[in-house]
């Protein structure tokens, strides 16, 4: 056998392709776009084998939220500014890659769906744990919980608001903004 | 005539009905809700009225985003830190009785077609103004326009990331974390 063959290897590829199928059609078109026929459609497979892995549109979403599983994060130096804006600036890449505004605000509307609601919460918690991790060097209780939502509300709220992106000089603000008040209180 | 009377006032009668009827179908029930079939019902017109004033789906969008106009604001003491505090905890209130994420989530959905991205850029600009304008007491430039997108992301960021609301002392940390810097600043 090859060392790319085998059932578990397939099944794996197929996951990969509709993975990637969906969460493309999520964010270009749309959540209400990610149906069996427009899936199977995208990723060359068919309707039937689409049913037998992901019976539901909800399954077709959540492995198309899989897909955003290994969101990338900036790599630590060590020395909290750059560090903090590092990790803005590939938040912010990221919005552009991946389409996150679409992803965030899609996944609010179908936030009343429980299980939705937890794919999300666990998306977001493990999307914003570079930033809170940092954030505890110099923050706690309520002051980490609101530095971690502004410093990512820098990135997101023009984003959802607007639909435009901060300037490197913003982000940079940001952080100095945090980063002179940590070091006020300290 | 009476007061209320005459052609004028029942227009206005009639797209004050409209729009709330338009706006709740929105956030209960979701943008894919608001057609002139639905609205008509909810509103207690007829198809046709509705088709008259407002030709297209948008048009019917944007009248219930016009319901929006009036978002309640704090009234300012001239006291900057309980001011910031009143009005990011009157936005936390608006969240809920507007269904603001549910709001933004679905501007930020259909902000493809440019009217509406339109639309959305007046709503949400109209919405940040006095905390804008606080804010410019005491910063400028990138910093400005950090410390907005951070104030309004203390409440936005949980809202649409996760469908909570920060506590009173995660609202009061955020100005404390902005107010300490803008002091070490001056």
């Amino acid at each position: 056998m090859a060392a790319d063959g085998g059932e578990d290897a397939r099944v794996g590829r197929t996951r990969a392709d509709v993975a990637r199928a969906a969460l493309g059609v999520l964010t270009s078109e749309g959540s209400d776009a990610v149906t069996h026929a427009r899936i199977a459609d995208v990723a060359g497979y068919s309707k039937t084998t689409l049913y037998a892995h992901w019976p539901s549109r909800f399954d077709l979403i959540a492995v198309a939220l899989d897909a955003l599983g290994d969101m990338p994060h900036h790599e630590r130096s060590g020395d909290l500014r750059p560090d903090l804006i590092g990790e803005l600036k590939i938040f912010r890449q990221a919005v552009v890659e991946f389409r996150l505004d679409r992803v965030l605000s899609g996944m609010a509307q179908w936030a009343s769906v429980e299980e939705m609601a937890q794919i999300r919460d666990t998306i977001n918690t493990d999307g914003q744990r570079p930033l809170r991790t940092m954030l505890e060097e110099c923050f706690g209780g309520f002051e980490l919980e609101a530095a971690v939502s502004m410093l990512a509300g820098v990135v997101a709220c023009p984003s959802i608001m607007f639909g435009t992106l901060p300037d490197d000089g913003a982000i940079a603000a940001a952080v100095d903004i945090v980063l002179r008040s940590a070091v006020d209180r300290l």
